[in-house]
């Protein structure tokens, strides 16, 4: 079970990689063991390439279990969310061009969709005709402080399948790592489209 | 002879997949098997990576034969194509970024495309000078209506070739799948120079 | 000798189907064999997967030599290079967006550049201080009249690396496969680079 | 150690090629042996698919040692960085289509960069909030005018990561080949970055 676990992390790595969407250490991934622990990737590794050595197991706290790595700096938001949401077992970080870009275009809280098939693609969608929104966070290298944002923000609204942190890339996440991925690709695919639009529109 | 079209099938999928046209389980491919029925994949699967296990008999109303498998929910498009023209042998629908945002950008029931010799890669296509058109269908998430505007466009004139939905993306067939493949990657390039004309032209 | 030629054919197709250079069967290659003859691509293969059965000897008025396959239709055109300068081995056509959508947004007869160190990656220029241009060729369907515009250009002034065709791609030789694809690779980069200062200088 | 130094550059050079940043014998890349030599790529060699029998070995001014190859012309920028900073070991020259287009695009003497959570990749940077600059040398033809250029440029200030030169391309070092690699993949990212904002901003 903990083998599918950590290759399910491993595999998700080389496809995100494959996309462009993890460049030079960006990115970071996990999924949940269990209603307390986590396997987190380590810290400065390329996604891409990773190997059962590169996965820490942590509690959500984002304290290291039986490891001498560092885990990502981001893993408190990794486990912030397996807090805020028992129903969420894993989370992807993707780090690409266009969520970095669109996430410091739109001046706004959210990022609003509409209108796009491909929004079928997030859980609990059944049309393209309903507006859905993404919050965008501020960056901050605070990671308390950014995991406290995501807190707050949750406990007036919970969240749908990800968020954008503003110039630094998406969270997204799922029951398992296939929902998961599915968020990650449908969410990626609509932020294309949504830069494509911006620029035919000008 | 099944095994090959299923096979088709299979492969056409990596193929798209590969080129970016089917993320997180959007896209959907059927292959005609006689006057009566047809293959068609099943709803949910990442079609990147099918099995003959994902594929799933239907007739042209769009009822499952022998599978307890959910088929697409566009499977009645797909059986429409077969019932409304003989020769159609395969259907192949892409969901790419650029024929989700060209069929927004252009309000008119049809995108205009001449002047390019990619033109001919469409069957019956003998010139790049004169102008095709490529109906836009608008999108609905009910089947049966989307389905019915396909028949009664058709029964206006026949379409050829291919079709888009609004936000949507690209049908396109053959008399097999590989004029099918032809016209999809032919189409598909034909929206990318247009997009590319609209942007270099403001 | 010949096999050495016809994969050279072969293994230059893939690469440039891995480059998107040649969708839905467009461009199309060739190898000069002696003073007389050339291997061409046959026509309606998808030149991502030719084999050596794809590949057709003809004499420089574009006349098959022992084969019943049909030629590529543009064979008239590798074959009038052949025959206007000894020194060209192999000649690669591309088919890709970038070429079909520059040659149609520049009016002049030549696409122009400077500036790019990319400029030396063509045979005989050794800086980036310097313009070149490029040849833009009117499309036809008539390939008769399209070698005899060639033809009669290549009078007034030998054309060297390559030329265009308005809305059709690229064609690139040297003095063997080697020097072709590095022409044509060096062509698409500056040309990707144009269209990119195009957009940015709006 | 030397067989591992040699296929640390063969293995960056088959990434970048498929990355798209070498095409047309574009690029080259070196990594230091002690203090006095290094290994350089040999001019003319596509760099995606190298082998030991491609790489020279050269002192810091640029002598070829136990070679009958030529260095690439761009030999001296690499061999002036070893002899600048003794903690370089290994510099990477990619040659994509953004950093040439957009160090064209800059008419200052640095590309300001800030607000990027990825430049955190570049090492020493903590945070996003700061701005860093790359600095564009002006291209020549005259290496030994180029390595001056540099030379005089880091007596003034040492430069950090890598810098950029117009229509030319990128140059990145690291302590070793991985850092290296991270530094060119970051600050490709980066630069892309902000030319889809430059495009979006107009």
């Amino acid at each position: 079970m903990s083998e599918l676990l950590t290759h399910s992390i491993i595999d998700a790595g080389r496809w995100i990689d494959a996309q462009g969407w993890c460049p030079a250490t960006g990115g970071n991934f996990s999924a949940r063991i269990d209603s307390s622990t986590a396997w987190v990737t380590a810290s400065g590794r390329h996604k891409g390439a990773l190997t059962p050595d590169d996965l820490i197991k942590v509690d959500f706290d984002g304290q290291v279990i039986d490891s001498a790595l560092t885990p990502s700096a981001e893993t408190l938001l990794h486990t912030a969310l397996y807090a805020l949401d028992d129903n969420i077992g894993a989370v992807l970080h993707t780090h690409s061009v266009t969520s970095t870009v669109l996430s410091r275009m739109v001046a706004a809280d959210y990022l609003t969709l509409s209108g796009y098939e491909m929004q079928k693609s997030l859980s609990g969608n059944h049309t393209h005709n309903e507006q859905i929104g993404i919050r965008i966070l501020e960056n901050t290298q605070d990671m308390r402080a950014l995991a406290q944002q995501l807190t707050s923000t949750w406990a007036r609204t919970p969240l749908q399948w990800g968020f954008l942190v503003r110039g630094h890339g998406l969270y997204a996440w799922g029951r398992d790592m296939k929902e998961a991925r599915r968020h990650i690709e449908g969410l990626e695919f609509l932020f294309a489209c949504e830069r494509e639009m911006m620029l035919l529109k000008k």
